[in-house]
Order: structure tokens, then C-alpha cells, then sequence
């Protein structure tokens, strides 16, 4: 037994460092392949998504039999589903990709140094990407496409109960990458579902530069603690909305709804509200019966409790100091009344989770204080939470949302999957 | 003896935790200190660096005599010392830096989005960084200064070797910032000299958010290794000096020459010539002639060998396989004939170190591939090496060279300090 372990972990090893040295090698290539080639390959994968029909629909029919045996969920099921609709979206993300300008070999900032040399930036592509992600097989399009635009090789690694769609999915980038003449092992798929391949991917700085995770909190952690290379990481969004002093109620009112109860889920929602004291008595009752009428409990420090006391059918608690860190993705929101603008930074700077906070407010010196003290992500004012998202700041794509301040910050787009090397355009100058 | 261990142990993590929180705080009041602030910190410390006379020189001989005493060697002593030229340098730099523009609020990019929201990106401070380095004590200044400048908190953590002058150097900066109405802890050194004080520095993410390692490759490959936050990191400089088929051979020379011999030491001279096949006969022995005057060693590949042998005086070795990756620091080139530019291109990414690399050409069509495909941190045409600087690039100041792509490449500067948060400016807008 022994043996035949240490064997089969050979093996996997060799499998793993085969990837990397192939993506390695695919990623040199598809550093300097033309805009033309890669928007080719994005053209062709909308087209060959949208015509494979039946073999993907088998494929991701095996996937979804095999979780309702198993007796995941509903929703879980849901997920895996390659509706027609979702491939749709994936395609038209394809084609609004090819659409964008190509990010690598854009040169700026180009000055003339009293030595004679001219120095600047240029784009260049990281080199190769690991992704690490769970169920929904959409992912596979997204980071391919991602990949095959920023000039990145990328090594993807699925849920193992989406492994017969991810594969499917593969081929046709595989496919589309062929027709443009680009390496088909700039995008490769992790084909066991042998957990320790993620050990491996994240452990090979010679081969991968950067792994992106998409998952559960637990997951993320365990491969930032584990990654031997840089990870981009979104760990929680506890978002907050700060109601100030001078605000504009109706407007507060619509906003604060809509970054609550737009959609309970997603990271950007907000999970803390902050009222002004002087705003608390003239808001809060009014947003309780908003939220009254759409079941969101709302659970509250004595002062917001005491001002929403009358409200009918509301659904109050109090909070637990553990209230205000907690990202509930459900009907739930913290309610905290403070006393000042400098008491809402402090306890969003204590209390968030660096995502995405939000000030509404009238007042121009209370909104330039909250934009440049509020240490997250995303710092907004007048606007819902829900904005925080990679097509809406007009990245045209988003590969994750990172919640770290290294390298990229937010929603990452393609140029977080870049950087920037220098170029120094000389005429026979030498250092004195 | 055991428990006398832990005890110890368990006070040098509480000790270092304190670092922690203290520069954690420290940094929020930097994050939004003023730049009139910030900038009056700068010029009290160099004041007071070019008034501290005999406090600073008695702190400094002692870690002389000591180095003395323990055997260190000439040059070793040498770095230690802070002779008036080199106090008057890092007092320099501190007025460099404070006559600099604050880098943290720049707002750039802010444009209007479909839904009626601006979108841009605001410059703000990582937070807090460990800078870990060995010898130099100048280094404490340029540390603390630049961490100034850009509204960072730092914890220092200097070699033992020079713990004396860091601590007096540091009273200065502490001074500084008090005259300055800034918080001391802004900037913080490791006072024990105990090794296990860096395996913790580098492993607390909840305090720290980047370490900056100075040093040798064996302290700076450790501290990557070991390191649970991102490190900007700098390894090897095996720069090249690439001579193209068509070039102005007598600026080839000059350049060439100022590339290798200007300093042998710094981590931007060249290490290694390729030379197209075309230029050889005429280049080679005319840049051999001025490496034999100044007892340049040329190790060789077989055609670039026979091309040298001539030289009078010439000192002359054959190249082997890993001289090609060595980084000499030292009077030695390794020199290789090639027959095309894809081949030059293909050695160099193959073994540099993707630190600088240059092209001298005349023709236009080679310059711009080598700028796009030699995957280095900078790529030049027609200048020496030498100027892979970020003094030379015009940044003003420079914390370190990094040879990584994530974050910060090449020479980092006060931008490498800080990162990009989204600033989102609404009227009322939600989420549709």
C-alpha cells in the first residue's frame, strides 16, 4: 500500500510539473502573439459555445446526475447547470473581451532624464495563472478568456463535480485556441480530481506566478496559508453604509435599500448600516418599514433599537459585539447609531473587512473625509455597495475581487493580471 | 533550562506583537497625516542627522571597534561606518524626498459609467512595512524616511553588527516625528538582536503588510520562503548586453564597456555579452583590447574565443554551461556569438535573472522586439545597464530593485509604498 501511494504521488507530481512547464512554456508565446491571433481565439470560442449543443449539454447532464445522487442540494445543482443562458453569457463575455483594447505593450509615463535617457512603463503579462474554483463551470470560460486576452498562460482547477463540463468546456477553448493559431497549452485543465493536485499548483513558483482562488472563505485561507506564490484572494465583505448627518433622506433611503435587499448573496451587499444621530430618528423608522415589509431582520445597538421600536412588524434584535464583523448574505443588517463621522471610520476601519463602505451624505467635506480614511477596497459615496464589481467600474471583465492591498485591490480585471516592466530608450548614454 | 527557553520565547512574541499593534495604529494616523506634516518630519531629521555629531559618531565607533574585534573584514567594517559623506547623503535624501510631491490622494482615472457613478482609483499607503537588512546602518534613514513620505507605518530590523548606530539614528527619526507632531511609533526598530525576532516580523499579516529584505541571497531566499505576507523581493542581477547585427560599433564599445567596468559590484552591471555573429569580428576585439587593459576575464563560447584570441594580454577562459547563469560581481563577462536576435532573446530569458537587460542596435525592428519579448524587470536600447536605478529613473528614492512581476518591478520607489483603492462618486445611484 505504501508503495503504490508513494507511487501514484510520483506520478502526480510529474503530472503537475508537466502543467507547469507547458504553461511556461505556451505563456512565452502567448506573451508576444499578436492582438489580432488572441481576438481570433475569443471569437471563435463565443462561436464554438454557442454551437456545441448536445455533446456540453451530455456532459454537464453527467455532472448534474451524479450531484442529485450524491443529494447536494438544490441550489448547489443549480450551479452546475449549463443553462443556455449561461453559456449566452459566456460567450458574449468572449466577445466583449474581443472587443476591448489589448492591455500588453501599452507603454506610458515616458520621460526624458537630465542623463539623456528616456525612461517609462510597459505592460507585460504576469506569465501563468492558477485558478482554484468550485462548482459553476462558467468559471473555466471566464478565466480561459481572461487568459487568452492579457497574453497569460492559466492552469485551471474545478470543482470535481463539475469535472465532465469543465472538461467539455476545455475542449473548446483548446479548440479555439487551435483556430487562431495560439498554443493549445496556454490553457490546460487540471484532469484528476485528486486533491492534492492543488497542493502541487500552488507550491510551484517556477512555473505559476500567481494563483487566483474562488471559493468558500475556508478554502481561500487554507491556500493563502499553504501558496508558495502570491495568491489574489477575497476573503469577506462586511460592507458598510454610513448615513450622515446632512443627507439627503430619500435618496438614503433608496440607497441604503438597494445595497441591502437588491440581492441578499453577493460580497458587495451591505451587511452594517451607520446612522448619524442626528439622521437616525428621521431615517431609521422609515427604512424599518421598508425592511418590515421585505423580512429583513435588522439587529441593533440600544439607540438604533430605541428608535425603531415602533416600528410594526419589524423583525428587531440585538446586536452582539459579533454582530458588527459578521457578512451574513442574508436578510440580516446591523444597525449602529453613531455620534460622528470620525466614530463611522473608526468602526468601519475596526469592524469591516476592507471590501467595499459607502457614505451618504450631503456634506462635500464629510464625503472627501470618508473617501481618503476608510481603508477598503471600494470606498463610495451617494452610491449603493452593489456597484463594487469589475463590469460595472468598467473593466469589462473581472477575475475575482482581491480584499489585499498588494498588488491589485478590488475588482481585478485584466490588468491585474499584468504588470508593468521598465523600458529605457537610450542613445549610446553610459552612467557617470 | 527549558523553561527559561520558552519564557524567553513567549517575551520576544509579545515584544514583537507590541511592534506590531503600536505600528498598526501608527499607521492609520500616517495613512491621513498632512503632507506639510510629513514633509516637516523630513527636514527636522535632516537637521538633525547633520547636528547629531559626536552622540552619532560614539554609537557608530563602538559598532566599529567591535566589528574590528570580532575580525570583520575592511571592507565589511567599511559598510558600518558613518562617516560625514555618508551622513550628508541620507540627509540629502530626506530633503529630496520632502521636496517630492505627496504621492498618497492622487485620484486618477475617474471616469463616468453608463449608470451615472464616476469610477476612478485613490493612491493610499499599504499600511505597515518590515524592512530586514544587514550592515549599512544609512539604510535606518532611507527606510524611515521613505515610509515618511508615503504615509506608511515601519518596523526596522537592522544587522546586529550595526545595532548601536541604528539605535542612534533611530532617536533621530523618533525626535523627528515628535517635532513634527507625528506619532513616534510611525517608526519602529527591533531592539533585541535576536534571530527569532525576524521569524516573526515576517509572519504576522495582522500587523505587517509587506517586508522589504536587503542582503544576500541566502537571508533573502530564507525570508521569502518563511514569509506569511508578500515580500518585494531582489535576487540575482545577471544583467546583458546584447550587440545586434546592425549597431554603431564605436557606442557599442563605450557602452559596453561602461556596462561591465563602471562598478563591478552593483547588481546592474552586466555579467554577460552576446554578440551577433555579423558584428563579432569587428566589435569583439576591439572591446577585448579595453578588457585586457583593465584585467577584464572574457569567458568564452568557442566562436567568440577564436574571434578574441588575438588580443594581446587578453585574459581568456572558456565558458562552461553555468557561467552563462553566473552573477560574477567581479572584473569577469561571460561572451557569446549569436546568430540572430530570437536567439539572443531566447539565452536571455533562459538564464537571466529577469533583472536588465539592454539592446545596442541601430535598426528599429529589433530594438522593439527586445523591449516587448525579453521578459525583464527593464529592458533598454542603447544604454548601459548601469542606469537600472531609481534615482536614475527619476523616482527620487528607492527602497529596494524588485525581481519579481506581482506589485512592484524593478527599482520601487514611493509607488511600490502604496496601492490603488477604487473611489466610486454617486448622486443617489443603485443597482439595477
Amino acid at each position: 500500500m505504501q508503495d503504490a501511494a508513494a507511487t501514484h504521488q510520483d506520478d502526480l507530481l510529474r503530472y503537475m510539473d508537466g502543467l507547469g512547464r507547458q504553461a511556461r512554456d505556451a505563456g512565452t508565446v502567448m506573451a508576444r502573439a499578436s492582438t489580432r491571433a488572441k481576438d481570433q481565439a475569443l471569437l471563435a470560442l463565443a462561436r464554438r459555445l454557442r454551437q456545441a449543443g448536445p455533446a456540453l449539454q451530455q456532459a454537464n447532464q453527467r455532472d448534474t446526475d451524479a450531484a442529485q445522487a450524491a443529494g447536494l442540494s438544490a441550489p448547489m445543482v443549480d450551479r452546475l447547470r449549463l443553462t443556455p443562458k449561461v453559456i449566452e453569457t459566456v460567450a458574449l463575455g468572449c466577445e466583449q473581451l474581443a472587443a476591448m483594447p489589448d492591455p500588453i505593450g501599452e507603454i506610458t509615463g515616458v520621460r526624458r532624464r537630465p542623463t539623456g535617457i528616456s525612461v517609462g512603463q510597459m505592460r507585460v503579462p504576469l506569465g501563468v495563472f492558477g485558478m482554484i474554483y468550485e462548482s459553476r463551470p462558467n468559471v473555466t470560460i471566464e478565466a480561459a478568456s481572461l487568459a487568452i486576452k492579457s497574453g497569460n498562460a492559466c492552469i485551471l482547477r474545478g470543482g470535481s463535480e463539475a469535472i465532465h463540463s469543465n472538461l467539455a468546456l476545455w475542449r473548446l477553448v483548446q479548440d479555439a485556441l487551435a483556430e487562431a493559431g495560439l498554443p493549445t497549452q496556454a490553457v490546460q485543465l487540471v484532469e484528476t480530481t485528486d486533491r492534492a493536485a492543488v497542493g502541487r499548483l500552488i507550491a510551484m513558483p517556477e512555473h505559476v506566478d500567481v494563483i487566483i482562488p474562488r471559493g468558500g472563505k475556508g478554502l481561500i485561507e487554507r491556500i493563502s496559508r499553504e501558496a508558495r506564490v502570491p495568491v489574489i484572494k477575497h476573503l469577506d465583505g462586511n460592507c458598510h453604509t454610513y448615513v450622515d448627518a446632512q443627507v439627503d433622506l430619500e435618496q438614503a433611503l433608496v440607497v441604503t435599500d438597494n445595497a441591502k435587499t437588491q440581492k441578499y448573496s453577493p460580497c458587495n451587499a451591505t451587511e452594517s448600516l451607520l446612522v448619524h444621530a442626528a439622521s437616525a430618528p428621521h431615517f431609521l423608522p422609515r427604512l424599518g418599514m421598508l425592511f418590515a415589509a421585505k423580512g429583513v431582520e435588522m439587529r441593533c445597538c440600544p439607540r438604533a433599537r430605541a428608535v425603531l421600536a415602533d416600528v410594526p412588524g419589524l423583525n428587531l434584535a440585538d446586536a452582539s459585539e459579533a454582530d458588527w464583523a459578521e457578512e451574513y448574505l442574508a436578510p440580516i443588517i446591523s444597525v449602529k447609531v453613531v455620534d460622528a463621522l470620525d466614530e463611522a471610520i473608526a468602526h468601519i476601519n475596526r469592524y469591516g473587512s476592507h471590501h467595499t463602505d459607502a457614505i451618504l451624505t450631503t456634506d462635500h467635506p464629510s464625503a472627501m473625509r470618508f473617501l481618503r480614511e476608510v481603508d477598503s477596497a471600494s470606498v463610495m459615496v451617494n452610491a449603493s455597495t452593489r456597484f463594487a464589481d469589475g463590469f460595472e467600474y468598467g473593466l469589462g471583465a473581472e477575475i475575482g475581487i482581491s480584499t489585499d492591498k498588494f498588488h491589485a485591490r478590488g475588482p481585478v480585471g485584466l490588468e491585474g493580471l499584468t504588470s508593468m516592466k521598465w523600458v529605457v530608450l537610450g542613445q549610446g548614454e553610459v552612467r557617470a
